[in-house]
């Protein structure tokens, strides 16, 4: 893990440190840490941000162009193979494009093929806001872009990827509104208190391959969990599930259940549509009834 | 189908007739007819249930012993090969016992193998009151039992088979209470309605073979389907899963929606304890939020 | 209680009988049954209502003014001392009108007064559909009417109260659509099961006099009472209360409670807009939660 | 409004001083806190709490009993106007014990006297912790005490009392834990986010009396209060009602609506039994269906 920079730090370095110590946070393209640091001193984090859009924005075609073919292409085996950056390896793992069944692989390579064919240019885009299922759905989106529309879509998405970087690199004022937000919480509305010592996991649902249990936790005195589920990052567009071992709960009480219990597994689906956004997912419970929503 | 027949013309009939008609009650054993029809005539059809048990329980035991013997085992595929009786035949089938997965197959073969090195006779269950594992969880319950106790509960098996067969092939009065009851509804909170056209699925969940499909429909005028979704039958004891496609059904309706929303498919999984019980599994909905119980 | 008529008959019946019949369905105005009569033979009974409301709307504008105008004030005390139609009478009891508040006559008399001195005849309206704030409020909206559509509206109450009269008085084929249904169920969550032998009360409430209790009940084995707590006539436009004692239910059974219980008495307060609708108000419950919504 | 003190100036304090200072901590004996003076020092409050409950109960008996009778009866109009200390004027104001109905006035009457004559001694409550309807209740509960069992309680309600002023008086390590907490929280199920700007009150019901509206306030952004609704002192045992405002909010938004709209005002009733517990009433709510539960 490299360390922290503080905005304050980058502000007073010359501008070749500067350059240095963001050389990562565009890939293969430190020419963009090189053109934002004429906008310094940066008030805060977004304006940093925003001078390193600007600087993109505003590059000659011929550059933007080379540092949109400068990203690696998703899951492309070989170019893992041949090593990528260690924050893009980090992305697209995190991801789980490392894990991918043969038929998603096989998904990924046609829709890569597609996209290169048509557009000429690798598939960008900040996995770090998607699932497997919603980054092939944005193949299929973008595809029918113009080219124009296309790269400045590319260029969107690029800024995004540097906006994450730069949350996890540097420290200073303002905070870039680039996480978001996955919890829950369970009440007992048999006993009328939280549901203490509930097991209960997060599974990111795939479409084409296999599901991936992202969490495996146990409701605290609370019927919550000590940090979220997901936070400090974005929470991946997706459907998860939460799957509540109630029957395990109950059973423990002195609670009178039938033989099965009617419920023994409570599972809620759900969506998540807005990465930065703010997703409460409770449980209200009794042995025979629950209730769900989205909370605040 | 064999013609119903009426509990007024068996009271009237010769005792021979009476027999005959009733052969198939219990398997392979037509001696527990003759017994029985020596305590006509029948006010309904409770009494001739209980004179078909009494003529059971009041047998020599060599004689009993022999009736539980002739009952085929389940799910073998020799035995079905040769030929059962068409009732256990349809019974078994309907317990989805003849598209068994090879890892069920096998679960059966041990269960019927070390039940029969136990106790010397084959497992009888009344299989229309069971689910696939359910019935697996009655091989390991029952293989607890000591001799004398397994019999009676062989005969109290053959008792249910028997209320079931003569609830379906004889009227009268009174009802042997014999079925159950599955059921559901959709209120739309969101309009303050009955939810109308929603695409829904009842699943029977198995634990070690494929989960079978048991309804697919759609809710009408009222949030409910014209008839129970199990009813004239008692409810097998095990797993199902209500899978509601609220996507679709807001999708058609102008509700603003996220993308994708928060729920798509809302998945209700419960357990059956009681076959002759009334299930009742309504569905409280808006785009944000759903409630389920145990309704009546 | 008149006898009940059937349609049958009075489409055989002399046209003289006939229209002395149905004398009473429109107030003081047999002229109205004996201009129907002249378009019998009726189908049903939405014919023959439809025939009245025809006759009333191509009598000649001085008749269907003295139609109007033979109806008596609502809430007027004169009137009552002096007589009103038994029909009358029973439908202005029925709405509470003769036990108003001094404050209600008070709004009563000055509603009359305003509307008399604009239109020139008393108000009309079909008082069973409607309790005593929604009446008031009827006041307010009509006295905005001009002349001529006021005109309109009033002959609109006159046929709908000749529809209920209809519904109380003739069978026959068809049924007139004028009753609407009001009912209570609930649901005792924490033991999975209708809540049984609950007490609660219905209350009409009133904004300037005093709430009326309108049903005492406790539910049955179902949750539910035998019949609905308002049904066979319209629902009165207005706001309701149900009361339901949870405490007292709950105090009965082997259930851990707060002293004092977090809810002794569950009130639900809702309106009825439509008279003639289907009204269902369920009580989801536990001691620590409870859920109402518009069932159906 | 007394300035604080800080546990460690009192520690520090000569004892004259210290016994000065918390002189009004029980009513109108400072020999406690001089007693209590010599256990310094205290680590916490908890321990400076102990020491002047055990300065209390070692006092020889008739001491004891002089400090007991040395408190005001509660609503006593008279001694009201001969002065009470600022402390219990206080106390005895904030529940609501200076506008008492002319009802109320006579209960409370009765209840001393009969108190009075039983014990020889006022009555003494932490009324802090209490409604009025409570007080009554405790009065009702207490007269049915042997003489010496009373005369323990009211020392322990002087040790309560003594806690709430010394929280309120003296800063310090560790906390009294005397507080209670009672929030509310609104979710728009039919939006899927929390209902901002939805009038609400909080009403203490009475009774005998006049109920009391304790709370008047709109949810934030958060569908919550910025604060509690009672918070930094114990929630009065006794009953209470949330009225929502729902028909306005809805009213503003683009739902379609009932005229009169299905719910205009949601009420919540609901009671306290533990002063110092956590209390919190969510409501989650569309305009067809509400639920609510105790939260956490």
């Amino acid at each position: 893990v490299p360390e922290k920079l503080s905005l304050e730090a980058l502000n007073k370095a010359g501008a070749d440190d500067f350059a240095a110590a963001l050389a990562n946070i565009v890939e293969h393209s430190p020419w963009v840490a090189g053109a934002a640091a004429r906008a310094r001193p940066f008030a805060n984090l977004v304006a940093l941000r925003d001078a390193i859009a600007a600087a993109i924005r505003d590059a000659p075609p011929a550059q933007r162009l080379a540092l949109i073919r400068a990203h690696p292409d998703l899951a492309n085996r070989l170019q893992r193979a041949a090593g990528l950056t260690a924050e893009s390896l980090d992305e697209q793992d995190g991801a789980g494009l490392d894990r991918l069944s043969d038929a998603e692989f096989a998904l990924f390579e046609q829709a890569n093929d597609a996209y290169k064919a048509k557009f000429g240019f690798p598939f960008i885009v900040c996995v770090r806001r998607h699932g497997k299922d919603s980054i092939l759905g944005q193949f299929s989106l973008r595809l029918q872009n113009a080219p124009a529309q296309e790269e400045a879509a590319a260029v969107d998405e690029i800024v995004r990827i540097a906006s994450l970087r730069l949350a996890q690199r540097v420290t200073g004022d303002g905070s870039l509104p680039v996480h978001g937000h996955l919890s829950t919480h369970v009440l007992d509305n048999h006993l009328g208190r939280p549901a203490v010592g509930l097991a209960f996991e997060l599974i990111e649902l795939s479409r084409h391959g296999e599901s991936r249990t992202l969490v495996k936790a146990t409701t605290n005195r609370d019927g919550r969990t000590p940090g979220a589920l997901i936070e400090g990052r974005p929470v991946p567009i997706g459907t998860y599930e939460l799957r509540f071992h109630t029957h395990a709960y109950f059973a423990g009480r002195a609670v009178p259940l039938a033989d099965p219990p009617f419920y023994d597994v409570i599972t809620i689906r759900f969506s998540v549509a807005d990465p930065e956004g703010r997703y409460h997912v409770p449980l209200l419970l009794t042995p025979w009834s629950y209730t769900t929503y989205r909370g605040s």
